[in-house]
């Protein structure tokens, strides 16, 4: 019967060949059965979930702008969730008019239009080395050509900012970056927005944790020392629920028109529904004691697999890692030693009933094999110890693997 | 001071040249003056929204599975969500499994998605002419080059495909189109179907407007006759409440797995708090009651808009006009007089306090610029008539401008 069926009429577009489903999304789904202890995935604790406050935001505006909350709205999104936005900025050391501020369906989506404005096939696009995996899934779709920044322990290097000239940005995390866990300090911050400017490449600046800190709160944006220069990236997602899909872009006014062109024609508009529903819950203060809940819950969560790295971790001899404690976020970063595959690693790990993510779909360009990433946000404490504990039971499997000689290298090369 | 700024260093994608904002969506800045009778927007009455069905449902939702509704979730959507759909469908005569079903942001967000997966720059793409605005927007963005399939009362002619062969698809609304009110039949569906696979150009069919019948179902998709060869785009913004944002696409396996890609690229996943509410509003036959009251409703304002339209538009001599009354959706197509330039008759008609929508921006050629959309579905019917009636006192106006010679042409040639 097949062989009736005519040739697939369809012709892919040249980009699908570099779109893949994550790797992430994948290494999720084996984490997601029964028993299995996820250090993998980006999931906030749904006990941080304010559901009472949703529950009694959403019913406030079913009663007081029912149609108003279901009929087709502005492109730019609610505006006074764009003031609030604008407001909340200030608080944070940026100075934002509401007319700057785009409401996106999740962050993910203002990395999407960014991309879709900004990039054509084959522009350079300087990235951290390893950057989100999440922002070089959405750019790749328009075909850039990423370029590493070199970067030390404090961020990207201001006097690396010259070598990556021409691109069309510099996309950087500065706060717990997704996935080295690395935050960049004041002065460096000022240095790369000066060395930026004067190389005239943009940044596209993307805080999605930036209220996940544990120690002190972050320094002001990059965007807050060239704000003309920098398209900033904000998310609701990690102080209130992911689900609801609501994140923000602020841009400077020539670079705004062509984002809310794209969000036309992208979806319109961010449903208005939950635009009205989050604004009901932030709009008298909610965030500053909601957010220091979910703080002291993670900051024991960090703490406890800190603890659990250094009782279960080498940190010398053949298996010796390396890692550092972050200062806020939701991951640790944890360099594997050299010739160690962690991926290798994931499949004796899942063995043992616990998932975590392989650094390497992090690098836009070579990757480092032996890394990987573990979030402390999904689980509690004694689950975190469980967890690296079976890490690094696998770990030392691997080792007794490979300096066991193969059984079956005795029968000759194959 | 500005001169002391350094010059704007963003470059903007080429693609942005061609992406500008959609005409409608400044007619509807205007025709949200206060006192303003809208003709123009597609916006459904806020009197069809089931705001206690919706009220309900987000309780339920909310009491139920509040982690659930508010966590991360799957990009293909929410699996019971997606079964809905695969059976609603059957009931309308297309066979689809619900793994083929991919829940969008709106089915705008389906036709970025689409265009994303197959349209390279310079690629042809084939669409009815006129067409849908938000589609050319959506596609435009991919930088098609576009070709339009010859049409006639009845839609695409099958023969005609032949000459749109090499197309990545083409596009095409069967039932009640935006804007020209046309409907496909079902002979003329099946040998669409037929000459399409002949000539390997796919189909990506838009049914947003199908259930707003007003005298008789339509007829089985043209995706039931070519189901491999077909992209289908469905929406809940016109049978629920489109500031929910929820629509779906049902594409075939090699084309899904790419959409699936892009969906996470593009905004990661459609919120679930929303697909639940929905699913929880609908899964019940909710549909089955509510939808008559909306067809109720239009067949009411339709037959009033073709009543004020019979009454106040000449049919013959200088400024005769041609239009069909629809047998569902939301628009009637109206033909001015050759030389009437409709963007013209809009100034004059904003005048009198009525907004429409200029037929040009549906063209992706050579724009039409003697015809205008008219929505029946936001004004009640007495508004309606009021409005048509400004509307062909603007006609006549302008034609009496027209007629008479401008004072300055006293003074001479300018």
């Amino acid at each position: 019967m097949r062989n009736d069926l005519p040739e697939t009429p369809w012709r892919l577009a040249a980009r699908t060949a570099r779109m893949n489903a994550s790797a992430i999304r994948e290494i999720l789904k084996l984490a997601e059965r029964p028993g299995t202890l996820s250090l993998a995935g980006g999931l906030p604790s749904a006990a941080t979930f304010p559901v009472e406050a949703v529950r009694e935001a959403t019913a406030r505006v079913l009663r007081d702008a029912p149609r108003e909350a279901l009929q087709y709205a502005a492109s730019e999104g609610f505006a006074p969730l764009r003031e609030w936005v604008a407001t909340r900025m200030a608080g944070h050391g940026l100075d934002v008019d509401a007319s700057n501020v785009l409401i996106t369906t999740g962050s993910q989506q203002g990395l999407d239009l960014v991309a879709k404005v900004l990039i054509d096939p084959g522009s350079p696009v300087a990235v951290e080395s390893p950057t989100y995996l999440g922002a070089l899934q959405a750019f790749v779709a328009y075909e850039p050509r990423f370029v590493a920044v070199a970067c030390d322990d404090r961020g990207p290097i201001p006097e690396a900012i010259a070598d990556v000239g021409g691109a069309r940005f510099l996309y950087v995390l500065a706060n717990f970056q997704n996935p080295s866990g690395r935050s960049i300090d004041a002065p460096r911050r000022a240095a790369l927005a000066r060395a930026a400017a004067a190389a005239g490449v943009p940044i596209v600046e993307d805080n999605p944790y930036g209220e996940l800190w544990y120690d002190t709160p972050p320094p002001a944006p990059i965007a807050s020392h060239w704000s003309e220069g920098t398209v900033y990236l904000g998310s609701f997602s990690k102080v209130l629920a992911p689900g609801l899909r609501l994140g923000y872009v602020i841009a400077p006014p020539a670079v705004f028109a062509r984002l809310v062109h794209a969000k036309q024609a992208a979806d319109l508009h961010t449903p208005v529904f939950n635009q009205r529903v989050v604004h009901e819950v932030v709009k008298d203060g909610f965030l500053d004691a909601h957010v220091p809940t979910i703080r002291a819950r993670y900051r024991a969560q960090r703490d406890a697999m800190a603890a659990a790295l250094s009782s279960h971790l080498p940190t010398s001899g053949p298996l010796a890692c390396r890692w550092q404690t972050p200062a806020g976020g939701m991951f640790f970063w944890v360099e594997l030693p050299e010739g160690v595959d962690s991926e290798l690693l994931l499949a004796k790990a899942i063995e043992r009933g616990v998932a975590f993510v392989p650094g390497a779909p992090f690098f836009a360009g070579t990757p480092r094999r032996n890394a990987m990433r573990l979030s402390f946000v999904t689980l509690e404490p004694a689950a975190i110890e469980r967890g690296v504990a079976a890490i690094a039971a696998a770990l030392a499997e691997l080792h007794d693997d490979a300096a066991a000689p193969p059984v079956a290298a005795a029968g000759g090369r194959r």
